[in-house]
């Protein structure tokens, strides 16, 4: 296996969302081929990442990790591109988290060397992509456990590959998702993890909150957690100077920074957080989220600016067939559909606008077949089959699995690059 | 763009579900690798196809349209796997129906040359696309026109690049999705096609049933329309001798079947029937629709066998928290959640089961996050963390497009090969 950095890779020309290009061109050509939206000189639907509000995006979750003093560790699932890693890393990130082997060594082949397996490496199959990329001696590797059997089967994995892997302890809630919830079942996870001392290293602790609703309930088993921590710190069973104490989804990162933030139980500790929808942002489930971090968290508030959705979705209007009803050619193979369906945000009718003009707000999608949306518009609406419309979306993780490669544009929707993802 | 069958196709080993391969290997090497999945040796969640189960479905499906006197244009959009459209083709089918520009590259690219566009074809950077592949003078293509403005569109650009597009006229129904409404739609087409006689060709008619739920409405529906294909073939509206005809989703073929088979307007006619999902079946709402099918269509029933689920996502128990809960490492990234949740089929157990085992019925997935599913069991339940799930779905198209390649299996689970997917 070698390393592809991204600039090295073609571009797929038997996927979507592109224009003509010649052969053998690489994601690194795109920008001198000199596409625009606007100009229809790329097939729609098309996904775009807009530039100015990814690097907004960047330097903003940057500049609130570095206030609280937290390390971000990006989700790399929701995304899934190495250049987009790669940017996050340029942009203070301590490494890469990811939520499967496969997506491990995907990150890996393209030069990602610090990575948190925010899951339990469970499966002879999955263990082989491990212990292979463990081989590269500047790999840094972690990944959590919270059963007994997988610590032994873990153990005995490792013990024969005769490599050591570094793992997490992951505490859960009743009624939650993955993760210790009792005392017996901690025990016997650290009773496991000490019966392969040689193959397995208990490193830190992890935690995912995004399972609970409400704040008070988060803070209290982000508290626990850390007392627990600390008692694991006092006997000593942690193997490496740094402990890594890691929580934080996309929703609730500014609670568990204010909960993490100067835990000190004794050694030092890295505490790494690991939103990943920040990047792209959405108007749907995390700008809702966002506005409670804004009107709760004093240093978010104190940043002045918000994040902001990065994220387009282009697509023509498709068939006008009756009144008050246009049919989108935008499907769920496109776009998010999970937690609210995609909002139109801007109308250009190519040849005659000069610029996209905002939607009016009672145009709304309100269902999706696999290629289709279905647009509900008042009767009147100013509308024509071949129009162009710009959607925002809800969930970035979702929309992004439907495109192998992503647009970057400028503001004025000139093609400056291309991204692929590794789904 | 040159044609570029799957043979040469490299494995993309940045992706999931695959076993440890050497550099280079292409798609058509993956047999020799010896991959088994109950033998842990390819990376899970992974999907499947079982070989003797496509086989079956793809016999039956071409002798249930023999029986009828009907052609097969599956629709492509389900797998966008060029190595299985081509079985289809090699089991009878007439050409390949897709749903947009890039689908229809795509499959050209990989040696496709009868396509149906069912849908129509909107904007400058898809109409350049088409254009593109018709200088292929083997590529035979046409698409469908519900609108006017799309109408005079299409003549105007196929007109400048020297072109001709063939043109099948879509219908529909008040309250459904794309396709003429009225007579006075109907007129308003007609008149835009006739204002580009070099570059448009009216060849025939399109319908897309699945939007209504009654068998009554939608024979009501193909009926009419027959009868306005009856009044264009009068008129002498279509330019080739064969009138095409073409209707049916993956739920109601046999009613279509039945009502457009020995349809007679006065010049032949080449029925296409698009069912895209009898591939590879499902457990849920093609399951729902086949046992319909199995009740009322005497052909069907005459026939003995119904059509086999034959694509499965294998994956492994992640964690088992609390009682009466596992999570399981199979995500919304994984299988479609749109139209019922993945059913577990079977249960086994690495390095202790000979075979898997049936799973209980009380073993059931009751949520889904991206990479992880929610299995409700009883406190009882003989699962353990490790242990491996084949499930079944519900809905192929949004299952296929979570997967960059498939593996081919037998009934022993031996790999015996891999297709790519292109969306």
């Amino acid at each position: 296996m070698a390393a592809h950095p991204s600039r090295d890779t073609q571009l797929n020309t038997a996927t979507k969302g592109l224009g003509d290009s010649r052969a053998g061109c690489s994601l690194q050509d795109v920008a001198s081929l000199g596409w625009n939206i606007l100009r229809e000189e790329v097939s729609l639907p098309v996904a775009v990442l807009r530039q100015s509000r990814i690097r907004h995006n960047l330097h903003w979750m940057q500049d609130f990790m570095q206030r609280y003093g937290v390390q971000l560790a990006p989700h790399g699932k929701t995304t899934m591109s190495p250049a987009l890693f790669h940017l996050q890393l340029e942009h203070g990130a301590w490494g890469i988290t990811l939520a499967t082997a496969p997506q491990v060594q995907a990150a890996w082949q393209h030069g990602i060397r610090r990575m948190l397996l925010a899951n339990q490496l469970v499966g002879k199959g999955n263990m082989a992509i491990i212990s292979r990329l463990l081989q590269d001696s500047s790999f840094s590797f972690c990944c959590i456990v919270d059963s007994a059997a997988n610590a032994d089967a873990l153990g005995r994995y490792f013990a024969a590959a005769g490599q050591r892997l570094r793992i997490l302890l992951e505490y859960g809630v009743e009624g939650g998702r993955t993760g210790i919830r009792s005392p017996q079942q901690e025990d016997a996870v650290l009773a496991a993890i000490a019966r392969w001392p040689q193959a397995l290293s208990l490193v830190g602790v992890e935690v995912y909150e995004g399972v609970l609703q409400q704040e008070a309930d988060i803070r209290a088993f982000l508290q626990a957690v850390l007392a627990r921590t600390r008692v694991h710190a006092a006997a000593g069973r942690f193997t490496e100077q740094n402990i890594i104490l890691s929580g934080a989804g996309s929703a609730w990162y500014d609670v568990v920074a204010d909960e993490f933030s100067g835990f000190d139980p004794g050694q030092p500790v890295d505490i790494l957080l690991r939103p990943g929808c920040y990047l792209t942002h959405d108007v749907g489930i995390y700008r809702h989220a966002e506005q409670r971090i804004h009107s709760h968290n004093p240093i978010a508030r104190d940043m002045g600016s918000s994040l902001l959705p990065a994220l387009q979705l282009w697509a023509y209007v498709q068939s006008l067939p009756e009144e008050g009803r246009a049919i989108i050619a935008l499907g769920k193979r496109d776009a998010a559909f999970d937690a609210g369906l995609p909002q139109v945000a801007l109308h250009f009718r190519p040849g005659h606008d000069q610029q996209p003009s905002p939607a009016p707000a009672d145009w709304m999608v309100v269902s999706m077949m696999d290629q289709h949306a279905f647009m509900r518009i008042p009767a009147a609406a100013d509308l024509q089959v071949g129009d162009m419309l710009a959607f925002e979306i809800s969930h970035p993780c979702l929309t992004f699995d439907k495109w192998r490669q992503l647009l970057l544009v400028d503001d004025a929707l000139n093609v400056t690059g291309a991204v692929e993802t590794l789904f």
